[in-house]
């Protein structure tokens, strides 16, 4: 088995390249790679799982994309798309019609929140929740490993129940995660691919040669009749998914069932709960158990059709209460869409009498963790909070629970990291980088994730980074780091970088500073409180200058990498070097033999201008001068403010106006001050030209 | 209060015109009359509520409308819209951001099927449905009374909750069916809409002296927070919309809650449903407990939000048994959508221990009958079945209730008609002003509802008219009727149309036979068998060839609809005289004054071109030739012929392909022979033109 570092998407495209034909495509953040790695493996003529190319086809729209995916289905093609959020939802007619013709269409949906009161380009279930009435089957993942399995189950259980499926999970959290992967090769997927149903399939094809007609047109005498008549496949498709799933299980050792179970035997509280979220779920349950906790947690894979005697298969008879979680929000309903299915498969068998709340987390991507989830076990208990919401405080309505801030799950067998860059300075190439150099060349587990703010290049990135010798089930950021580092000063001013800081951790900056006088001088008072309140080490480096030497600009990447690896020492240190060079080989040759050079040579000698800083212990004890600038506006101090400085989570409800109208002319609010060196206006030099004006976006 | 005759299309476009300053449009079966009466109304500049024209602007689909709402009500316009089926799906995306953006649009939506395994254009609920997730709030009405409360309702809600509605009705069933309808004045309407909210909503809009963003685009740090923002809105649309009830109850008497009960006190079974079935509902009870029965109804008004506490005070402390009743199917689902709803609100309230099951019925529009309600409530009891169908035979998965064929609610208050006719023959009209003058001229209550086939011109037009002194609840097609009319002979042969006759009735047969002796020669044995079996009074008369004399060519509508008044009596005849002549003057004046002359003349003198058939009352011993055609395939035999002798209701599902798939090539089983004269190629007059080869369909 080919273990692989690779995100969401990619173990994504893998699977569905192999067992499709054609994809019909309109690309939509956070699913574009997928399509974006298919096209490019087409143009490769990479063969697939029926020893062709893939036919990629990009349309007008997603409405385009799925009317064409119909057509091509309809003519016996194996047919895949792949979309997200307002995408998804233009494609709602044609699903319709593709699950009433039995169609085993594969869509891939990097879940993604639909636009309401303001668009997001993040992750919860809104879109596929739209979708969950069109009789497409529906499977879910947690991560970049379940991607690649759920995603091959996709296309084998559409074949064998001739039925289209959905197969979701995070956007961004698991799309765009990479996790150590096992690849499943062409020849296992060509063994678990039914071509016996592919063949059925394609005679059930339009064909001109045995002509037949299909989406006419009925009238009342017949179309419940002929609606109705659908049911017997309907009926097969959870027996088949387990037989894929088992099939799965014989070929990777992975197993999965219809609703996985985990936790104690003897629980008495159990989370539902669908996505990346389970594996958070699991981690603090391993965590609380150990304690002396009894929590389970049911895992709902495939969510249509909801299964009701699986899912009584898989809860123990001990459980008292149920906690539902639903990534989504519906306005206006009883509940939102799992807690209405658990609580009518309860009653359905006779168990009413489980105490079972609802509610939502997660929504337009809010990191969910074990805080949180902690909170909903708290929860649950007699005089159980339902419709809750988690994760956020709502000081109108009351609706959120109360999460312990400084609940953290120590796992010593765990490193966590966190880079602190600027869009296009390569901090999150050098964090894939050392990512896939740790996980592909050890036995770690390695996982990374990478949060960039909306103004992309330019904008600050955070890489959260974890090794460990365990499985890595955190998928939220990380919030207890060993290492953090930072590559631009300016964000020791405006962000609180010490506080997601272990203590006795290591802080490494980036500066254009070189000695210990100049940081004192320079350094923010609040950064050194914070700071010497941890215990922690601090490093500076001055790579701007030292890439300047190398000849490498202004890119530090391949600098700050080799000092990561020289800090952490997850690998030994001369393994890592030859690693990163490998990797200079492979990313910089098309730049030339003397960029390569240059990169070596940044990572042979880096570590040699790294400057500790055994700072002065009393930094604790130096007092902040305390903001009195009375000229901000309240709507500055309030609600702008927190959000520039990364502190958005903190605002609570009431901070919002109910339909997302925001005042204009606030970016004069915004002084980055991000520029490493800074244009002036020499009127000397000044020919009136206005481009000044025209460039300058104040 | 004026007292009209209208269809449920024509009902909201009244009270939808007069609320509204914008419709954008992008007309679809068949909600396509309301837009096409308030364009008619704009273009003729009648005023609305605000003293204005309505600006309606078409756009280049569904989803442009619901885009051009969105701007329209951003820019602070009363905004509506009317549309069904996948034009509803086009707008979905767009009903996210009004209800995010807590704009108080209108949709106003007869409700049709979505296309799936085949099309219909007919009624059920699956589209309204596919938007319960949005955010919108939804109402629904029965009839089209209704129609034109809840629709006034909605505006009126939308404005006090500052939140978009969706009000809906069965199509064809409401929107076409033409009912008595008080219609709620300009005055009124303008009393009842309130004025400061209007004002409120404009404040809020977009306005370049006081620029606001809104749609803005937001992060994982704060999207959440400000998606629960809007909660404080949606905790208010209960009361408001009960609130709006009581004011529209105090101008006109007509009473309405979020849950209406209707039925025993102590009833132990209670079915729930929304829409036209509930009129139904109410009937059949009305009949069954007075024999002693003890069955209640609740009808949904407000779906969305669904108020679990409304829901909790409607439901008798008696019941034990709920049946819940739902238009469309969500395969791979645990329960249809109302039947998931009523499940968690009674789990919420504690009464799990009432046994509740659902079902479906109606889909594609099939007809919802006393029979079926009936069959309903006999389920309801220990051994109740669950996800039930009713209404169609389900041999191949036995989901369906058994229906008792003959059970007929008797109802000496009310008469009833169908007449046969011929698409473009004027039958639908000349039904339409029968229904209109009854309606509008007496105190009687009217009904109509007319069938059409796809064929539209040239097919079989069947109109269902229900005239009475109690109001009529019959939303189904009429099925014990005193008269029956046909109005083409050829008719007789291929369809059963004795079968709904009500013993003793009256049969009218336009034929262009004169005689008894050319009748007895020419109707079919089937026909004269049924007929002296039901002991029917037989009338024929020579419409063609007395239209032909007052020179009114091919159109026997006149003089069918005084021979119906003639033979009814259902209004004094001297009465119908005077009202179909004023008919004919708004009808006809703009064809010329001769016109109107000759339609006089008919309605004077068709009674005496009618002639009474006295047959042998042994014809009902006569016996049929078994039709042993054994050229005729098994597709042909047991599928195309029953749908062609209008017996496709009785079709199993076991003989339907689950994928809709159909063969090609079975136009030729279709003899129609429904020609009054038939082309003879002339060998000798022949120049090869080849016309005939184009024109002719076979």
């Amino acid at each position: 088995m080919k273990k692989t570092m690779m995100d969401g998407n990619l173990a994504v495209a893998h699977v569905a390249y192999a067992c499709s034909e054609v994809a019909t495509i309109y690309p939509i953040t956070p699913s574009s790679t997928m399509a974006e790695t298919c096209d490019e493996w087409a143009n490769a003529g990479k063969l697939n799982a029926l020893d062709g190319t893939l036919n990629i086809i990009e349309m007008q729209s997603e409405a385009g994309a799925a009317g064409a995916m119909h057509g091509s289905l309809a003519g016996g093609a194996l047919t895949t798309t792949f979309t997200a959020s307002q995408g998804l939802l233009l494609m709602i007619p044609n699903m319709y019609k593709m699950a009433g013709e039995l169609l085993p269409a594969v869509f891939h949906v990097s879940a993604r929140t639909l636009a309401t009161h303001a668009l997001s380009i993040f992750g919860d279930h809104s879109d596929v929740m739209a979708t969950r009435q069109t009789g497409f089957n529906m499977l879910a993942s947690s991560n970049p490993q379940e991607a690649m399995d759920m995603g091959l189950i996709a296309h084998i259980a559409s074949l064998k129940t001739s039925l289209p499926f959905l197969h979701f999970f995070d956007g961004f959290r698991t799309s765009h995660q990479i996790n150590n992967v096992e690849e499943i090769s062409l020849d296992t997927i060509k063994e678990l691919l039914p071509m016996e149903k592919i063949a059925e399939f394609r005679k059930r094809a339009l064909n001109s040669d045995k002509p037949h007609q299909q989406g006419t047109a009925q009238n009342p005498d017949i179309f419940f009749q002929n609606r109705e008549a659908s049911n017997v496949y309907y009926n097969k498709v959870a027996n088949l998914v387990q037989e894929s799933f088992d099939e799965l299980y014989k070929k990777t050792n992975r197993r999965y069932n219809l609703f996985d179970y985990y936790g104690d035997k003897d629980a008495e509280k159990v989370i539902v709960v669908m996505g990346s979220a389970s594996d958070t779920v699991e981690e603090t349950i391993d965590f609380l158990n150990k304690k002396g906790e009894k929590l389970g947690l049911i895992k709902v894979r495939l969510y249509r059709p909801f299964n009701i005697e699986a899912f009584a298969n898989s809860l123990p008879k001990s459980i008292k209460y149920i906690g539902v979680l639903d990534k989504t929000k519906e306005s206006g309903s009883v509940g939102e869409p799992i807690y209405l299915d658990v609580i009518s498969a309860l009653a359905e068998m006779n168990r009413s009498n489980i105490k079972t709340v609802g509610g939502r987390y997660g929504l337009g991507g809010k990191d969910f963790t074990p805080s949180m989830v902690k909170a909903v076990f708290d929860n649950l208990n007699k005089n159980a909070k339902t419709h809750f919401t988690v994760g956020i405080v709502d000081d109108v309505t009351n609706t959120s629970l109360a999460v312990e801030k400084n609940f953290i799950l120590e796992n010593d067998d765990i490193i966590s990291c966190k880079f602190y860059g600027f869009g296009g300075d390569g901090t999150v190439s050098a964090s894939k980088s050392a990512i896939k150099i740790i996980g592909e060349a050890t036995n770690m587990h390695s996982q990374g994730f990478f949060e960039y703010d909306s103004k992309k290049s330019g904008g600050v990135t955070i890489s959260h980074l974890r090794f460990g010798k365990s499985l890595i089930k955190s998928n939220y950021l990380v919030n207890n780091a060993e290492v953090i580092i930072c590559n631009k000063t300016s964000y020791l001013n405006n962000y609180d970088l010490v506080n997601d800081l272990k203590p006795n951790g290591i802080f490494l900056l980036n500066s254009t500073y070189n000695t210990i006088e100049e940081l004192e001088e320079h350094l923010p008072t609040n950064f050194k409180i914070n700071l010497a309140n941890k215990n922690a080490k601090l490093y500076n480096i001055n790579a701007g200058k030292l890439a300047y030497k190398l000849d490498l600009k202004n890119k530090i990447n391949t600098i700050m990498e080799s000092i990561f690896f020289y800090l952490t020492n997850i690998i030994p240190y001369p393994l890592a070097i030859e690693k990163m060079k490998e990797q200079n080989a492979k990313s910089y040759s098309k730049f030339g033999e003397i960029v390569v050079e240059n990169n070596n040579k940044a990572v042979d000698i880096a570590s040699k201008y790294l400057l500790e800083i055994n700072y002065d212990k009393n930094w604790k004890n130096l007092t902040v001068e305390v903001d009195n600038n009375t000229q901000q506006d309240a709507y500055y101090k309030d609600f702008i403010a927190p959000i520039l400085k990364l502190k958005g989570n903190d605002l609570k409800v009431s901070s919002f106006s109910a339909d997302g109208k925001v005042p204009t002319d606030t970016s004069k609010y915004e002084k980055r001050g991000i520029a490493a060196e800074c244009p002036l206006w020499l009127e000397g030099k000044c020919i009136q030209c206005n481009q000044c004006a025209f460039v300058c976006p104040h």
